[in-house]
C-alpha cells in the first residue's frame, strides 16, 4: 500500500444482513481492509438505499446465482473520499481526499469483450456491490481505482449517492431508446425511485416526457418536467383498459403516432404488457425494472406484433463508467435532482420496512458518520 | 396517359384466388388498366410464389385487417418491363422497356413520417401487393413509378423475382442486427426460402454464419457459405434440448460467447423460444418469420433475461426502396442466388399444394408469358 | 387541375432581380401559374429575406453553376396557404387552406439515391428556390405537394418563414456533430442570422453552448441560452490569437478537453481556420456558412492534425424534409424563436442594402399582402 | 513479481537507434526489466518493421513532441510469449506462455474519457512503442497485461506482427468510413504496406474496392481482391489530371456516383488533393497516411466543396484494443494476409535503407531469436 497522509482506523462500523431472506440488519464492528493492487480505500460518508438492496437481502430475485449469505454488508450507492491507495492505484489519477462513488457494479475487469463494448454489466468477472463484495452500508470500503466514479465539485455527496444507481440506470436506459431530441418518451412509474429521475434526465436530453403513475403523483411528476400525465388508476386492468391507455398515450404523443420510446421504471408484468401499445413504428421498449417472482415473457411481444410496426425491445442493466460520469455531470449542472431524506445507520431496518410497505417518499440516504 | 411506343392489349390473363380460405386459383381474362398519375404500366414476365401468398389466399394470418376477397389477383414478386407512363411518371427517370420489379409493398406514400424514416412497411397508406391491390400473378400490373424497383443489367428476371421479396426481407433483417463484419449470425431455417438467401447475403456482408435446419439440408446450406451447421432434429423439443442447442451454438460462435445476431427465417413459436439463448451480451434477435395461429409472446423474452445480457429483439418487416435496390445490386454481383424452378401459369395451384405439404425445393417462379 | 373552392387571380405581384450582379429589385405583375402534376399552388403571405438571396442576386457564389438571370423571382423562405391542387397532389394528404412552407430546396426528386439517403440537398434534380425556380418573393408560387413543409398550428407564419431556411439548416448541422446531450458545442457567429437559431436549437437538443461573436452581442446571445461567451474582437487575428482563443474555449468546455462539435454559423475563412482548435478528441467541425470569393481549404485541416485527435469535418447543406418538420415542431413548442421585423414588398431593396452594410438586426420578413 | 515457471535471463539483445536523425541501428546487450504492477514481461520472437519506425528514427515527423534520443529501442509490431507477471497482472486472464502482441500504442490509461470512448490513440497518458517506451526490436519487452493483444491460435507470429500495426490501422480507418457492405471504397496506395492490407480487409467487410497505385502493382492488387484498378502514372499531376482521375473513379463506382469512402493509404499531399473528388454525396475521406514535412491543408477541403456534396473528412489514428482483437480474428480466418520476408536482427539497418529507396516488396519481419 502506498503511503497516505490520511489516518485510517483499524476497525469501522458496518451494517450487515444478519438474517438473509428477511428484512433485518445489524450494525457490527469489522476490520478495515487494506487496498490491494489497483484499489483505493474509501471513507464512505453516504449510501443510498435501493429496492435492489431489499431484493438481495430478501432473496427475491430468481436470476441471482446464489442466496445471500448472513453477514453480507449490503449497499451499492456509496460516496466518500479516497484515503489510501493500493499498489499501482495512483496511476488512475485519483488524489487523496477526492470524492468518489461506488456503484451497483462494484468492479468490472475492463479487459473482456463486454467491457470493451461498454457493457460493464455483462462482464463475467464483474462484482455486484453488496452482494458479491462488501457493499456501501459501512464506513470504509474498497474499490478499483479505475472503476469508482469521481464526484464533481458542486454536487453534494448525499445527492450523488442515489444517482450513482438510479440516475445512471435510467440514463443508460434512455440512451438505448435511440430516440432523438423532440421525440416523445413514456415513463411508466414516473413518480417512483427510478421514474422521477428518468423524467428529469429525459427532459434534459431534449425529450418530451409522457408520465404514467398513480394520480396522487401527478403534481410532483409534472413539476419535474413531464408534459403529459396519465393516472394509471383510472384504467381497468384488462385488455380493454390497456387498449384505452395506449390510445390515450398515442393521442398525446407527437402527431398522435405513439412514442419513440418507453423506459420501464416500474417492475410489474402487468405494466410491461401495456407498454408496446404506446409505441409508434420503430419505437423501443427499454426494460429497466425487473418484476419479482417467476419470469413472464413481455405481454404482446409476439413476432407478428413486433414486425408489423418494426418495434424493438432492449434490456438495459446499469450504465457503464462513462454513463456514470455523464450522469454526475448532469446532476452537477442541476439537470437532475433526487428527493431524499438523510437517516443515521440505525434507521436502515426501518427504512426497508417502510419500503416494503410502499410508504417511502423519495429515496433514503444513510449518513454513515452517524450511528 | 403519356404516349407510348409499346403496344398494350385491352385485356390480359390473370390468376385469381377464386375460393379464398382454400388453396385454389383460376386463370381469368381481365381488362388491362391504364396508369394513373405517377404510375407505370408493367408487362410482367415473371412472378415468384411465396409462402405469404399462401397465407393471404388461405386467410391464415390473424394480423391482416380483413379476409381476402374472391377474385383477388395475388402475388408480390413480379418482374417485367415498363410499357406505359401515367401523367408525371416519366419524371421518375424510368424508360419505356426498362425492367422493374413489384414488391410486397406495392406502394407507400413516401410522404409520411414512416416513409421519411425509411420504414415503408409502416406507411399507413401502404398497399400490400396481391392483397390490397391486384398483385403480380398477371401479365400486366400497375405500380407507382417512384416505388417499383429497377432491375440491373446482368440479373435475370426469373432470378430477380423471388429476391424482391425474400432477398430484400432478409437483407433488411440482417441490417437490423447492427452486427459488424466478422460477427457471428445465426440463421434458424437456413435451408428454407428465406434462410438460404440470408446465409448468402449475410456472408456477403462479412458475417460468419451458423446455420440451423434439418440435417438433410446440411450440404446445401454449407455450400451457400455457412461456417457451422446444427441439425435441429438431433435436439429434443423441450427446455433441456433448447439449452443443449444454445450451448452448442454458443460454443461454435466467436470466443464461445454467443452470436451477435439471430435472424429468424423460420416461423415457429418453438424456434423463437430457442433463439434468445444463442445470443451474446448485447445481441439482437430479429423477427422475420411470422408464426401462424394465435400470437404467442417470444419464449424467454422476460424483462430479467433481456436485461442481464442487455439483449435486443427487433421486428423487421420487408425492406424499403433503398434496401431493394441494394439487394438487386448484390444479386447482380453474384453475392446471392436463389434456387428456383420456372412453371407456367397453370401450375400455380399445384405449386401451392406442394408448398402446403412442404414438398417444394427452392422457389417456384411463374412464367407469365406461358399459360 | 383539381377543383378548388378557393379563388385564384389570373395575375399577382412578384419581386424580381432586375439587375443581377447588383443590389436591385423591382415589383412586377406576373401571370399566376397553374399547378402541374403533383404540385400545389400556394398563396404566399410571408417570405423571409436571407443572405443567400443576396449572394444569388449579386452572383457572389462561385459554386453556383450559372449567373442569375434578369427577371428571376428570388426568395426561399416562404409561407402561405394551399389554394389549388395539381393532378395527383391531393394524395399528399394536404388540405385546401392548409399552411405550408417553401424551403431553399424548392423540390427534390425523392426517387434518387441521394433523396433515399435523406440528402435532399444532393439530389441532382433538386431545384433551389429563387434561383432555378421562381422563388418566394411573390404572392403565389408552386411547390410539389410532397415537398412543401406543413406549418403546425401555434406557429405564426412570419415566425415560421425564416426558420424554414436558417432553422432547418442549423438543426441539420447540429445533428451532424453526432454529439450527445450534455456535450459542449461551439457556435461561432452566435449572434447572427444562423447563429442565434443554432444557440436555441442546440440548447433544446441538450447541448451546452459556447458562443463566439462580437462583444456587443453578448447579452443577446446569453439570453438565448449560451453558457459561455467569447468576444472575438478581444483576440488578435493571427496564429497567436487563434491559439489563445482555442485555449480559452477549451478551458470553458467540459473537463477542459475541448468541444464535441463546432457548427460554423459565420462565413469567413479566418473563422474556419480557428475552429479545429476548439475540438476535443473525435470532435466534429460542421461547415454551414460558405465564405464568399475563391475557395480556400480550411486552415489546419492537414492529415496529421486531423489524425492525432481523430477529428472530423462535415459539410452540411440545408436539412431534408424530415429535418424541416422537426424544426417546425421545435418552433411550435417554443424551443426556438427568431427575431424579425415585418416589412412590405417595397422594402426589399433597402433590406438588402442594410444587409450589405451589416446593419440588420435579426431577420426581415416580407409581408406579401402589402406592397 | 509473481512466481513464474519460465526462465528469464538477466540480459538480452536489443537493437537501438544509435544516431537518431540518420538511418542507423546497432545491436546492444541490455538488462532485462522486471514487470511492474499490472505488467507482463514478453519474450518477443518477431517484430515487424514499419515506415513509422523510420520516421521516428529519422525525426521526420513534425507532429511528434520531441526528437528521438540516442539509445532508443524502436519497433512497435512485436509478438512473443508471456514469461512473467507483475503484481495484479494475472487478473487479466493471460496465461504464462500465451502469445501476445505489442502495438503502436504500447499502453493507454484505459481510465480517461478518450479511452472510455474507444479512442486509445488520443489518451493523454498513452505511450508510443519504440518512441516513448523501449520498443519491440528486442528480445524482451514489458507491456500492460490489459493492453497487449492476445494472438489467436492458427495465426503465426510472423504473420501477426505487421498486422498489429498496419492491419489494425486500416481496419479502424475502414470502419470510420461508415460505409455499408456493397459500397465502393477507394484505396490510394493500394499496393503499399497499408494499402495491400486495406484491400483485403475492406473486401472482407463486404466493400467493393477500387485500387489506385503504380501500374506495376496492378496484378498484385487485383489478386488481393480489388475490383477496379487505376494506374496513377497515367494521369498528369495537375488539376486536369486530378479531374480525369476523379471522373474515371466515379464512372467505375456503383451507379457512377462516386465512392462511399476513400481510405488514404499513401502519405502524399498530392494524393490527398485528389481524394475528395472520388466521393459521392455524403462520402467520407479517411486520413491514415501522414505526409512528411510541413503540414498542408487537404486540397479541395474548402467549406463550399464540403457542403455541396455533404462530404466528410475523418482522421483515423491506430485502432483501439477491440479493433486489434478483431483484426487478429480476421487474420486467423484467412481474410487478410500480409506479404513479408523474415530477416535476422542484423539486417534491420539494411531494411531501413531499402525502405528509404522504396525498394522493399511487402513487409520485413525481424526474427528476434536470430542475431
Amino acid at each position: 500500500m502506498a503511503t497516505a497522509d490520511i489516518q485510517v482506523p483499524s476497525h469501522h462500523k458496518a451494517i450487515v444482513y444478519d438474517k438473509p431472506g428477511e428484512i433485518s440488519t445489524k450494525i457490527e464492528t469489522i476490520e478495515t481492509p487494506k487496498p490491494g493492487v489497483g484499489e483505493v480505500l474509501i471513507n464512505l460518508t453516504h449510501s443510498g438505499v435501493c429496492h435492489s438492496d431489499q431484493a438481495v437481502m430478501c432473496n427475491r430475485w430468481a436470476w441471482l446465482p446464489a442466496p445471500t449469505q448472513a453477514g453480507q454488508v449490503g449497499g451499492h450507492e456509496g460516496v466518500g473520499t479516497v484515503v489510501a491507495f493500493g499498489d499501482g492505484a495512483e496511476a488512475s489519477g485519483l488524489k487523496l481526499g477526492q470524492r468518489v462513488g461506488i456503484k451497483w457494479m462494484a468492479s468490472a475487469c475492463l479487459n473482456c469483450l463486454a467491457c470493451m463494448s461498454g457493457r460493464d454489466a455483462c462482464c463475467p468477472s464483474g462484482k455486484i456491490s453488496g452482494f458479491y463484495t462488501p457493499g456501501t452500508f459501512q464506513q470504509y470500503a474498497l474499490g478499483p481505482a479505475n472503476y469508482v466514479t469521481p464526484i464533481p465539485d458542486g454536487l453534494s455527496s448525499e445527492m450523488a449517492a442515489p444517482l450513482l444507481c438510479g440516475g445512471v440506470t435510467v440514463y443508460a436506459g434512455l440512451k438505448k431508446t435511440l430516440a432523438q431530441p423532440g421525440d416523445t418518451i413514456v415513463i411508466p412509474g414516473a413518480g417512483g425511485g427510478l421514474g422521477h429521475l428518468a423524467v428529469q434526465i429525459g427532459k434534459g436530453m431534449g425529450y418530451r416526457i409522457i408520465a404514467i403513475d398513480n394520480g396522487d403523483k401527478e403534481d410532483f411528476v409534472r413539476g419535474l418536467g413531464a408534459e403529459e400525465f396519465f393516472d394509471i388508476t383510472k384504467y381497468s386492468k384488462d385488455k380493454e383498459g390497456n387498449k384505452k391507455l395506449a390510445d390515450d398515450v398515442k393521442a398525446a404523443s407527437s402527431e398522435g403516432l405513439g412514442a419513440a420510446g418507453v423506459v420501464m421504471c416500474t417492475a410489474s408484468n402487468a405494466a410491461y404488457a401495456q407498454a408496446l401499445g404506446f409505441l409508434k413504428f420503430g419505437g423501443t421498449l427499454v426494460c429497466v425494472g425487473i418484476p419479482e417472482g417467476e419470469p413472464v415473457p413481455i405481454g404482446g411481444a409476439d413476432p407478428a406484433s413486433m414486425l408489423v410496426q418494426e418495434l424493438r425491445i432492449v434490456g438495459s442493466a446499469v450504465g457503464n463508467r462513462k454513463d456514470a460520469i455523464e450522469t454526475m455531470k448532469m446532476a452537477a449542472r442541476g439537470i437532475v435532482k433526487t428527493q431524499f431524506t438523510v437517516e443515521p445507520m440505525s434507521k436502515l431496518t426501518s427504512t426497508f420496512e417502510a419500503m416494503d410497505k410502499m410508504q417511502l417518499k423519495g429515496r433514503v440516504v444513510i449518513d454513515l458518520s452517524k450511528e
